[in-house]
């Protein structure tokens, strides 16, 4: 059965960024399903056309057309029972509903405002366009005003990463003994940064980065083989 | 076999006003335990001495002493395993301790500075200067000028009820279709608020008041039979 996720890329079509679509691409290694994550740029919307709306990602599951993270994360974890646990329980998946209110909520907004300035350079050229100018219009200001106070924001951030923090501080994952949906959530708003920007969220040494190294570790580092804009960055100061 | 629980307590002895143990008295219930929630005081620290620590709730449960919130919720969880889950699964107490964090590290803070300046008047008189000296150190500051801000603050207190809220708008409870631990996490910071202080945190109308009225009428009015310290002024009010 063919199995295809819809995933926001840049210009280079493995460049890939998108939190919501990591989350799914997390979801579906948790559940050992192969998956062709096809590029798809922010001025296709007529490409997603058949699932009846605008916005990434998207699961074509065999037959099946799903949009949005969560109701993925819900079909995964319904329509494969016998495989690894999304949530371990009803339980589980209600109070992650939670979490996933607290990433879009808290985490995104902090993260958006100190990546999208560098966001426009990493995008094809008619998905620029559309970029900075949905994005100014948004935050009522240009991208490189948005995105100045980042040092000052990065510390404010660091601490709205406190109820992470705690709940590290007590076991090794979200998901308790193991990695689980609440895990690939919250790493969606770290992988997002990675990749997109060579701006340091997190300090050394903080409990939370070395959670992001374990989950870049996570699934034979499926997340890690997307590099990171900072080695990019190192790689082309070399050249 | 006898279940006896440490319950802070006022002055008054009807006056219950801790969060951390409505945790525990709303996990109680829940699971359709009898307890017997005596009262104790901030400057009473000898009569838990036996527990080998010095902070309510303790939860004494035939010949087990279980102290802290989250300890007592898993043990009840543990202990009664054919009385209603307050997880519904591993996910379930895994993620709840998110919620857990997220409520002693972001509500509480807010919930203590709009209330605190109120709280010494309904303490015994040792207690009330025990109460005033600490608080007054923390804070650095009378504890009238902690609370004066509280009209500002309340608006800042709602904006970060958005993960509730947004979750709230998804499901009925935290817990999904029925009330689980960490509705009762996130509870006991407004029914602190509700019966230390006549100061409203909510606006009319919002989802989190609705559900905060629901969790006041859950097994049968546990929480609602400890009187609003904004109906009791209002009664003395009259008189």
């Amino acid at each position: 059965m063919s199995r295809t996720l819809y995933d926001l890329a840049g210009e280079d079509p493995a460049c890939r960024f998108s939190p919501f679509c990591w989350r799914s691409r997390m979801a579906l290694a948790h559940k050992g399903l192969d998956v062709d994550a096809v590029p798809w740029r922010f001025t296709e919307a007529e490409r997603l056309g058949f699932s009846g709306q605008n916005k990434v990602p998207v699961l074509v599951d065999g037959e099946r057309v799903v949009a949005d993270s969560w109701a993925i994360a819900c079909w995964l974890e319904d329509r494969y029972p016998g495989r690894p646990s999304l949530f371990e329980g009803e339980g589980g998946r209600a109070v992650s509903r939670f979490v996933n209110a607290w990433a879009d909520g808290v985490l995104h907004p902090h993260v958006a405002r100190m990546v999208v300035a560098d966001i426009p350079p990493l995008l094809a050229p008619a998905d620029r366009a559309y970029f900075r100018e949905s994005r100014e219009k948004r935050f009522g200001m240009p991208l490189e005003r948005v995105s100045a106070d980042r040092h000052d924001r990065a510390a404010a951030f660091r601490r709205e990463l406190h109820p992470l923090r705690a709940t590290l501080a007590a076991q090794p994952w979200l998901g308790g003994e193991a990695p689980a949906y609440a895990d690939y959530i919250v790493f969606g708003a770290f992988q997002w940064a990675r990749v997109a920007s060579a701006f340091e969220l997190l300090e050394d040494g903080d409990p939370v980065a070395e959670w992001r190294e374990r989950m870049l570790d996570l699934h034979d580092g499926l997340a890690r083989a997307t590099p990171a804009r900072a080695a990019q960055r190192q790689e082309a100061a070399r050249a």
